[in-house]
């Protein structure tokens, strides 16, 4: 088979791969620009906010629309990026009438189901990085987690994935919630530590930056052992004496010193109630 | 001033630097090591662990002793790195009547003033890293934050950190504590995050190697835009449906539940209380 061509059952699509995009933020532009890169066709971009589709579509050289009644036919492929609490009735307005047509969500938390009953191929198409408009990624080394209701689609999607990413991997829709909620901890939860500490920093005329080759060591030391043989610091030592002067510290952020202590028990079980 | 020679008001050091070592965990095992790389003669190690002392002292090829009474007075210079409740009976000790030395400890949280009154020179020598006694670590990248009881002594050290290190600070006590409290956030905080994260994967039969190039995308993004602009995740969307799904799934772990609310809460403070 040649590289732009998918089989279903009933339809083939042969040459040039089109993928209309639905939705516009920060996983749909590193998505459209990564698959245009490679020769994909970005058909149309929706998004119900003018200015998200505008740019998009523009970055994309594409037609952009806010009016889903505007949306053609002429993609091969319906890739939804859009926010959990509208995917699903955008899903049934978009499949209807289009059952020729491959539909994908790149949702981690969404289960494949949200498809059932509205269309006939369908999947999911979750590549598990986080992704802003501004900041470009390398797509090769994103492992791209796929699902799909049928053989046939799945090695449709696993050929669009094969075509940005190094690594394809199958994963059911209960097991990427999992992936998911581990990716927001190892995210999510560490830039917002980072966050809590640039502002202690800033408020101590100290420059951040002095932060990163610790920031660095920290990423490059679970490249080569497990997270918990990594652990080091106050916590995991058992040392008392600086966990409750660093709580004195942040005497006027009671949020932080709350935190500070639950992660501190999560490091060390063993410690006990600080002063 | 040749590299080898360090001068107080009374006294001089010339030819190579001689360092005993007290202490002889993670961080005395690196600094032994890049100390000795780069000429610097390592004259003893003490530890009250006899483990520790032989490892180190073995590691380095040099005298090791767990007697303190043993330590003889061959060094220029005595580097503390010890857990901060054993530090100052141990600097007293140690100085008594070694008024020519030079006493330094690498500690993030205790002050300078430890050795106010004990002796005549002395200063903080705090390399900001997570250390592990096997994975080495390039020094050179390595902030080293200075002070020192004089202009003179300040010399010394700063001379003795630029032997290793390519960026030294001086920073007040006061000042350091700050840096130490933020490092817990930014290292072993997020440490901790990675590891919640390798337990869920592991719980669920995913290896935790798929994680790591979001991980190197969350620390790449931080060298380039501040943490606050970084920030993604259903927390800072809004996203109370993947939210409360998530917390469904960690039902069994209710200190990761506590953790999670608190986290997000941060993240955007105008989240609502979750289901």
């Amino acid at each position: 088979m040649s590289s732009g061509h998918i089989s279903f059952k009933s339809i083939k699509f042969v040459g040039m791969m089109k993928v209309t995009l639905i939705g516009a933020g920060n996983l749909a532009t590193q998505l459209g620009k990564s698959l245009k890169k490679v020769g994909v066709i970005i058909s149309q971009v929706y998004s119900r906010t003018e200015a998200s589709a505008k740019s998009l579509g523009e970055l994309l050289d594409t037609e952009w629309l806010t009016d889903i009644a505007k949306l053609h036919d002429e993609a091969d492929i319906y890739i939804f990026s859009v926010k959990d609490s509208v995917l699903c009735e955008l899903i049934s307005e978009v499949c209807k009438g289009r059952g020729d047509k491959l539909f994908l969500h790149t949702a981690g938390s969404m289960p494949m189901s949200c498809f059932e009953g509205k269309t006939k191929h369908y999947g999911v198409f979750y590549p598990m990085q986080t992704f802003s408009k501004t900041k470009d990624v390398n797509f090769e080394n994103i492992p791209v987690f796929i699902e799909s209701n049928s053989i046939e689609t799945e090695d449709a999607i696993r050929r669009l994935a094969y075509k940005i990413s190094k690594r394809v991997i199958t994963l059911s829709s209960a097991e990427r919630k999992y992936l998911h909620l581990s990716a927001v901890w190892a995210c999510n939860f560490t830039n917002y530590c980072y966050s809590v500490a640039s502002d202690l920093l800033t408020q101590h005329g100290i420059p951040f930056d002095v932060m990163l080759p610790l920031i660095d060591e920290t990423t490059d030391k679970i490249h080569k052992i497990s997270p918990k043989e990594a652990q080091t610091g106050p916590a995991v030592r058992g040392d008392r004496n600086v966990m409750n002067q660093q709580l004195k510290l942040m005497e006027d952020r009671e949020d932080l010193q709350g935190l500070y202590q639950m992660l501190s028990k999560g490091i060390n079980p063993h410690i006990e109630t600080l002063d």
